[in-house]
């Protein structure tokens, strides 16, 4: 047995809570044996959920909290004022130590504000980005930044790149990880006055295997580990590519669907399609972790099911038994002595 | 009969130039009888090809040009040093009013610099956005801007909306187009610095039908005829969405081949998949225009075929006849003056 994690998880949070959550969050109790869980909500609900299963109860804390944070409501007043939220409670186990680490599929804002106001940055780090494993025809690659820091400096990105390329090979197992740089054509001298001003400071960062310039054309490819954007970019590219994505499903259904003729090829096809899509299903890489903080916080989707919220969970494992924490710390901390 | 319209087209440029850039615009000949071509390319090849087949000789001139730019080619250099280029000569016809229009698969970077340099902007407009028609599965809408005008005032970005919303409402024949603007979330208050002023000026705008902000996620499923956003943005969300879908039809494609039953199935669905595709065509639509010139200019893709080559000059002639020109230089003046 390694080291033992304790996951707190935010059994209010988005769209299929806590019935999703509860029930993810045993799978994943049982798939790794290090794991503690700390299930954060309210008394009832949660007690209904847990009654459900058979688990092993030396390994489950449960932390009540009264409060919910709704989807709509302004993040940063919201965690400023329900303290007994669970999204409040699970991240100041986190600051605590109490937790290594917090999972959430309720409100992206609030998880963010409060991953900075509670948990808070790692010395050194600018702005902690958010970093979803994005599924494509090639393997994963991570998209980094997908959060709140709109308008991000060239050195903010630079420290997105180097937390990205630690990440990746310690928690996804990438040797050398290929770092590129979202960008509107190929060529050095392109791009936007961010991307101008970034592209040589990349270049130089020896501990990075820089790859240049990354066309959204070829991200669906899977042609770099990391791609690095500001986040008004990365959440574009994130919800395009999944609109994108479930738009087409939709409409090879509807197809399938339109006479008998179709129904019998797609009965033909299913089990061959059905594998081919598997390679697509972001669930199987969990949500996206919020970089460069004190301690792990962790988002899921919003529409997250249980198999999202198992493997979001099993990754905080990793993460916690590789020190992301302070890998990332180091990182950071060495970069700016450079 | 109506006006007749003159539209030059750019032999030399793109992939597969000069032959189904010659084929498409004499298809376009055959179908639009107020179509008057001139074809601009070097003397051998674009023989070679006009020879291939039969049309109305006198309403083709040939006009022709010695150089070629390179897709390579640093944009403003060449076009201020190869004079002599199908792409410069085209774009003086434009100038000198010996051709309403232009149309090119060639350089995007020279057809824009030299769209600026050499046809000019109409008065009063800031910068001159390119706008492709993109298809999704509720009907096509205009992203604009996808050009060169990146970091891009938030001014200019309500002029877009402008250009954009007169010319769905004119050539492609969308009633009250509904604007929004691309935005990393549903709320008002979401977006990065420019998004958030740029907001309320359109919403001021008594002249549009602005919806709001407009998630990525959504742009698939059409919930908007004008998407406005600035040019970065804007050619990472055409590029995206057209490599989204190269890449599932190939993988669609594989799974067809995958076995003997999966290629019977395929047998089967052939048919109604090749129906539901045809939506998502976007050469149904043509290329995208450079809106807000003193005359038009129109950018295919690199890779066009005939058919888009055929369509673009089409929409070309539309344009033309609904006098697009000079409805963006009131529009502008008109707003100019509130």
């Amino acid at each position: 047995m390694g080291r033992n994690v304790r996951v707190a998880v935010d059994a209010m949070g988005g769209d299929n809570a806590p019935g999703e959550i509860v029930k993810g969050a045993l799978e994943a109790l049982k798939a790794s044996k290090d794991l503690t869980l700390v299930v954060v909500g309210q008394q009832k609900p949660l007690e209904r959920e847990l009654k459900k299963y058979q688990y092993d109860k030396s390994r489950v804390e449960v932390v009540f909290a009264t409060e919910v944070i709704e989807m709509a409501e302004p993040p940063v007043v919201a965690i400023r004022k329900k303290k007994d939220s669970s999204i409040c409670v699970g991240l100041n186990m986190v600051k605590q130590k109490k937790a290594d680490a917090f999972v959430s599929s309720g409100s992206t804002g609030a998880v963010l504000a409060g991953g900075q106001l509670i948990v808070g940055r790692k010395k050194g780090v600018e702005r902690p980005p958010l970093a979803p494993i994005v599924p494509t025809a090639a393997g994963p690659f991570l998209l980094i930044d997908c959060g709140a820091n709109v308008d991000a400096k060239s050195s903010q990105l630079v420290q997105f790149a180097k937390m990205g390329a630690i990440y990746m090979e310690c928690v996804a197992g990438v040797k050398n990880p290929r770092v590129g740089i979202v960008n509107i054509g190929a060529e050095d001298e392109k791009g936007n006055a961010l991307v101008k001003e970034t592209f040589p400071l990349l270049k130089q960062c020896t501990d990075l295997n820089f790859i240049g310039s990354v066309e959204a054309r070829d991200i669906p490819y899977g042609v770099c580990d990391v791609a690095v954007c500001e986040a008004f970019v990365g959440n574009v590219i994130l919800k395009l590519y999944e609109g994108t994505s479930a738009m087409f499903l939709q409409e090879v259904k509807k197809t399938f669907l339109s006479s008998l003729r179709t129904k019998a090829g797609a009965m033909l096809l299913k089990p061959a399609l059905k594998q081919t899509l598997k390679k697509f299903d972001a669930s199987r890489y969990g949500g996206a972790p919020m970089l460069g903080l004190n301690g792990l916080v962790y988002k899921m989707h919003g529409s997250a099911k249980a198999k999202e919220v198992r493997n979001s969970i099993i990754q905080c494992v990793n993460f916690t038994k590789q020190d992301m924490v302070e890998k990332i710390g180091e990182k950071i901390a060495a970069s700016a002595k450079e």
